[in-house]
């Protein structure tokens, strides 16, 4: 194993320190905790708390700020946070009106998140959750019943958050989560695979010139392994099997997200954007908003995913306000 | 070779197209050319013009915008942009108040821009040039004389930029940019290969366990090769040679940029932020601004740089000014 790093104990923690030392104006730890919290507060608001495992980067610390999320806990790498660290999340940034838990569909996390409401719920504080389930690859897999929740959780911050920061109530800001969920679809490819710091060794191998179609972020099986085909290939089979279960129409408006997974140059990410371009621009459906760049990674994992979110006019006002994190205009 | 791309002889043609379909409000392509400019021409200022070969996205493409580029000229992979490229790039964006042409010093680069000026010049065009050396590594090396120019160029492009659009004349916008050369300083460090897409194999081999200290961006060889060693050291080395170079007394000002080379995790980037801010503190040397990501890459090239600039009250008025490009923001 090559990496950056220190003690692969401390990755984690270290990590957090870094994050705050580069942005101090908007974020900051809970002394003891792996939770970033808004440097500064908001008042009056409904409070948006996600997290997982760290390992995503900028997910989901980046996310932490104006117009997007409260909070974020982050756990080891690949390993959901736990209910007390997610609870000292949600107490920190209640403010009297709710609390929404955005959740990845692995069920540590569910499990976990939901533990942490309990005990909130226990205190009086009231929360709400929402399961992001974008990754149309599979259904079921390692750690996941039911669809994994990939880099299409990204519009669920931007947009809930919007929804949140405009004074929205809890029940509405769920609602426009729901909204969301119901209306992104993703999917991804891997050419090369990561090293949990503290496994030391690859998480899968990959043959020489062999590519995975559908592979998770934390290299879960996807659907097929062969030969590595053009980028053109790969975004007509990640956009196939998208439109498969995301209705579109000519005419229709969305916003996409080209994502690396930490290893993959812009330029090939661009390469893959071309052609989604191209073949949305061949459908008459229209993209109103396009973010390239490393969203939600996976380590150093060669490969990308691509992320199609329907809009209606609600979601395209809410996907278009005004966020300040440090990664949000990132991606 | 495996790389998420169609032909290699059509990487670049095919980047910048998904980039402008990426990013329509932000930069149009030049009908046939390899040159990115402005969507919205501005009128009325003095205009800003870099490049170089491709493999080092974002740079510079997605410096053009408000604030910062005009035009970005793309040669191809690791390879200079030609002359008459350059050429068209600055007709194109010359709006009467001369153009100042941004070249990191390598050979090639430095006699392109130089042979396009002439040509501008021979057109009536006023044209002044500045070559970026930051990189503290080697004196001299594959492909330059002298000091290559790496990740502090994007210091040049924001503050030069700046200084453009607040109605500076060609000669102010020429000394500030050559301010922010005499005060910006960098070093790299990589610990795996990147492969040009033409070449289709590896341009370096490191050990397994081996990373290099002082490679340049092209994979142009360092100080030494060694047993890869702790992030916290890692940053150290990365420092004191900066720190040589670059006097810094406690109670300066500087901005700092901790660089991805392409496949380096953030979660690694951030590990080392943590360790050079801590360093700054020890010597009481203020962080104004620090910027985490990938710049400035080397295709998928593990590894990082640091770069620090010292600010003065110009430099740190600029730095801050409103930018409005695709990756601006983004690092």
């Amino acid at each position: 194993m090559k990496k950056i790093i220190n003690h692969p104990a401390d990755v984690v923690d270290e990590m957090l320190d870094g994050m705050v030392y580069a942005y101090p104006q908007y974020v900051r730890r809970l002394e003891g905790l792996n939770v970033l919290t808004r440097t500064k507060a908001p008042t009056e608001k409904v409070a948006l708390v996600s997290g997982g495992g760290s390992g995503h980067e900028p997910a989901h610390g980046g996310y932490v700020g104006r117009g997007m999320l409260d909070a974020a806990v982050a756990g080891a790498v690949f390993t959901s946070p736990t209910p007390d660290q997610i609870y000292e999340a949600v107490k920190a940034v209640n403010g009297g009106r709710g609390v929404l838990l955005i959740i990845k569909n692995y069920t540590g996390d569910v499990l976990n998140f939901e533990m942490a409401a309990e005990m909130a719920d226990a205190e009086g504080i009231r929360v709400e959750k929402v399961v992001v389930n974008d990754d149309v690859a599979v259904e079921n897999s390692t750690f996941t019943s039911g669809r994994r929740g990939i880099a299409g959780t990204l519009f669920v911050h931007k947009i809930a958050g919007a929804k949140a920061e405009s004074g929205g109530t809890l029940d509405e800001v769920k609602a426009v989560a729901e909204k969301v969920i119901a209306n992104v679809r993703s999917m991804g490819m891997a050419i090369s695979p990561c090293t949990v710091p503290e496994a030391g060794k690859p998480s899968f191998v990959l043959k020489e010139n062999e590519m995975e179609i559908g592979m998770g972020i934390h290299g879960e099986p996807g659907i097929q392994r062969e030969p590595i085909q053009t980028a053109d290939r790969i975004a007509d089979r990640l956009l196939e099997k998208i439109f498969d279960d995301l209705r579109l129409s000519p005419g229709d408006e969305t916003a996409v997200l080209i994502n690396g997974l930490g290893a993959t140059p812009l330029m090939e990410l661009f390469i893959m954007n071309r052609r989604v371009a191209e073949v949305f621009a061949g459908k008459g459906i229209k993209i109103v908003k396009t973010y390239v760049g490393n969203g939600m990674t996976s380590l150093e994992m060669g490969g990308c995913s691509i992320s199609v979110l329907k809009l209606d006019d609600e979601l395209k006002q809410l996907l278009g306000a005004p966020a300040e994190t440090p990664a949000f205009v990132q991606f």
